[in-house]
């Protein structure tokens, strides 16, 4: 998907929410769980639980969101059960709902011949991504096998949500720019606002100003509201760009609102809310 | 493995070589290729091949190296079979070759609820590693939950092999202190050198002596050697420590040294080349 579809969708769908699907086998609801094994035979049941938690997930919030992000650490868990998962899904995907932004956050990145491999599982055959994550420390040739397929993404670490954002990417060098300010510059030499995103912590209220300086049309994928804090208005004030330049992810919160067989329209309506919300910062910029 | 069985294992073969299994099916002999679909059915070759490569190289390498390094972007790319290629490779080693170390090399690391996904998937279960490589830029959390493992190694990446490790690692502070050397110091607090390593390329020359100074003890795992172009000598001249505290690794110099019926024997002849001279630099050594 390229950059002017994915803003037509955000446009048309008024919601630049992303749901990410991080499925933990512990917290699919019992319910579902047993639902499955009636139908399943016992080797199936891992896999099936996976993916239909996950096709029952997409169909209540797909009308309020732009982009799903599979996280693949919670697919390689499970094993074999759990890639075919993760593969089914992202056809699910594709088949029924070909115009939502798929990402997958997989947070790849090696020498060149190897991101080569990395590039090709995520962006060839059947179950491809639009988008990776891909984290910067091993520099541009680690990068810029990513980046060589027509209508796919790089989405590149920048400054992460979580707490150990500040030991190394707040490193400041004489002139007083930071290591993510430096991902965010020198990056612009590998790709451009077609073919890459970065990845900017919800928690990170007002840096979204410094950021915007660096990269004022680039899409910011968001993760870290909800459960870890970050705040929707504060991102809006000042990271959105005039063509809103967000993805904003939320999954624990969506995803496992409910444990009960209501799962999937709670989910539904946590997803709409914050469509409400992102609605309402679309409004207020104009958009 | 703890750090006394690895030295151990070090000193008895004369050998600090770790073998990089890297398999690319495009650089399979066509002969192995053959008798595997010989005698497998249509649906299993692909997995089938790449697991008799693998056992076919071990066995033949097994009495020159003390650790195997399957790349994981090489078993991803082929989906599912070459995931469980990956599993039943691991399993080989597991069974047949129980005193050899397996580091998994997958450079994965994320906030740490998914970090610790990413430690269940390759520390437990049938088909586990002993070691994996992670990437330090989004800190603290995003490793330590690969450390709560007996028995079981981080290996971080410092200062890479590759042209873009100058991108970023080493960016320099107002103190002079560079990232790499940033990210030696930090790390230390999270870990020690019972369980935890670095990954410093060969290519990176008298580097290995500012590397020493913070890590005097550590082991460090060298990619570079061979294709890469970076000198064993000189890896040894400056890292070598009183324990030796180095896995020199090669994957395509060994693995795809012939491309014909013999490249099982050859890889061996390899290896063994490698060993001769890695028990030379241990003997300058005194160890």
């Amino acid at each position: 998907m390229n950059r002017q579809q994915l803003i037509q969708q955000i446009k048309e769908k008024r919601s630049f929410l992303c749901v990410g699907l991080d499925i933990d086998i512990n917290k699919v609801p019992k319910s579902l769980m047993e639902e499955v094994k009636r139908e399943e035979d016992e080797e199936d049941c891992l896999y099936a639980t996976l993916v239909e938690f996950g096709a029952r997930i997409i169909d209540a919030t797909a009308p309020y969101c732009v982009a799903y992000k599979p996280n693949l650490a919670f697919y390689e868990a499970y094993g074999l059960s759990g890639m075919a998962a993760y593969e089914s899904i992202v056809e699910y995907l594709r088949e029924n709902y070909p115009n939502h932004f798929i990402i997958a956050d997989a947070k790849r990145g090696d020498i060149g011949n190897t991101s080569k491999m990395y590039a090709k599982t995520f962006f060839e055959g059947d179950a491809q991504a639009d988008a990776l994550t891909v984290a910067p420390y091993m520099g541009e040739d680690s990068v810029t096998p990513f980046l060589g397929y027509e209508g796919k993404w790089v989405v590149l670490l920048a400054l992460t949500s979580n707490k150990g954002s500040q030991d190394f990417q707040l490193m400041e060098d004489k002139n007083g720019e930071r290591l993510f300010e430096k991902v965010l510059r020198q990056s612009q030499q590998w790709g451009n606002d077609e073919n890459m995103m970065y990845v900017v912590g919800a928690t990170q209220g007002r840096m979204f100003e410094d950021i915007r300086k660096l990269v004022p049309n680039h899409f910011l994928l968001v993760p870290g509201v909800g459960a870890q804090g970050g705040s929707l208005q504060e991102v809006c004030q000042y990271g959105m760009n005039a063509d809103c330049g967000l993805l904003v992810n939320s999954s624990r919160g969506i995803i496992y609102a409910s444990s009960d067989k209501d799962f999937a329209e709670v989910a539904g309506q946590k997803a709409k809310e914050l469509r409400d919300q992102m609605d309402e910062e679309l409004k207020k910029a104009g958009i």
